[in-house]
């Protein structure tokens, strides 16, 4: 038996994998994020125990997750975006694997690309941008993030935040030599239904998002106008 | 009727969307990457038209998707991890919508963080890597990428490129700064009951990473040292 850190994706129920859907129909033990949607929780089967993670600490997720699998049960961990990326997967992977239980990673479609990609901005974009920075809008330690090293990465910024951090992320990027003028967009609730958008620059961004509910992704470059291109056209093929 | 841009995910044909998989099931026309996996390719109903895009330049590939577009076809696009990640979706995406017709992106699994996750390298991990950069192995023109501004970024770097750069690759890295001490690897065909990995060091992976085959993800940083650790309990655990 195999504890399964499995991902679940950005957030509509359809973009889990076909291997992870089959291991959440088929474990006896489901702990599920509270952002998982509830469509995927239901998957499991009538005999699973399923535990949500809201409100629980960290460590006590990793205990249970220990706890399970040393019992011999198949568990599914299931992760909102991808488990190895900001999800705290590697902790979850490292205490199994200390603890001698056999775990495995089931990747999962991740909100870097996935959100952008739901307003129609690719995060890369021939002659645009080749490269691209994954950063939380807060830092290690829950303060600023560094926006020097941000600002000189080049290429696209995507940025996982709170969307109350957003005025001091823009002015912190601007003052760190990215011009005022630079493409940026943030997306609230991405893939989902409830999803909302706004695209301008980082000057105004703070502005257009007002209304916009957390959590939120953001990204900054020229991306983000290939994204408007995209948006433009594609209304106009709507409406011909 | 839609043309829909699918990620295929990094391999594994088990990492496709579940939505993913209904479209190439249901399509009228699938037009296939190369490196996408032929058990994805066979899902496609007998009466479906199958097209690899295997020697056929760009342009053809757009121009074919906007004909069976515009003829009404139900068509899916089938591309290897992400079709707004390193995939050229975002052109054929424009190009769809500059011809009026409908399309949609349905994002896949990316190889960036789930090929090193199958060789158990979380691309983020808590205390010691909170950012990612995601670059090509060669610059936009095709030549050297910008090793200053990589060397500068900070965090996990993940690097899309042909083995045989491998030796430029850990020497402008080392060279623009970054200690040849930090922790690489190199993952070949990952995902993939071939897959091949190796890790060490910048200053030695060009040498250990001789005979894993293209195409390979190279991951620098800190992270690779968490890989390590959870390689090395996983197989204690293993044996235990």
């Amino acid at each position: 038996m195999t504890v399964h850190l499995v991902g679940a994706g950005p957030g509509d129920p359809g973009l889990i994998t076909v291997r992870g859907l089959e291991l959440v129909r088929s474990c006896d033990v489901l702990v599920a994020d509270a952002l998982v949607a509830q469509e995927l929780v239901d998957e499991a089967s009538d005999d699973a125990l399923v535990i949500s993670r809201a409100g629980m600490r960290q460590e006590a997720v990793t205990s249970l997750l220990v706890a399970y699998g040393a019992a011999g049960l198949d568990v599914v961990r299931l992760k909102g975006g991808d488990p190895f990326v900001f999800g705290r997967g590697g902790e979850e992977a490292l205490a199994l694997a200390e603890a001698g239980i056999d775990f495995e990673v089931v990747p999962g479609v991740s909100s870097i690309a996935a959100v952008p990609a739901s307003t129609l901005i690719p995060v890369t974009h021939r002659g645009v941008s080749d490269r691209v920075t994954i950063a939380s809008g807060h830092g290690a330690a829950g303060g600023e993030p560094d926006y020097e090293a941000l600002a000189a990465a080049g290429g696209t910024l995507v940025l996982f935040m709170g969307l109350e951090r957003l005025p001091q992320l823009c002015a912190g990027l601007t003052a760190a030599g990215l011009p005022a003028s630079t493409p940026a967009a943030a997306v609230s609730q991405g893939t989902l239904p409830e999803q909302r958008s706004v695209s301008g620059s980082l000057g105004d961004l703070a502005v257009l998002a007002c209304g916009l509910e957390s959590p939120a992704l953001v990204v900054v470059g020229d991306v983000v106008s290939v994204g408007e291109r995209l948006s433009a056209a594609s209304a106009v093929g709507a409406t011909a």
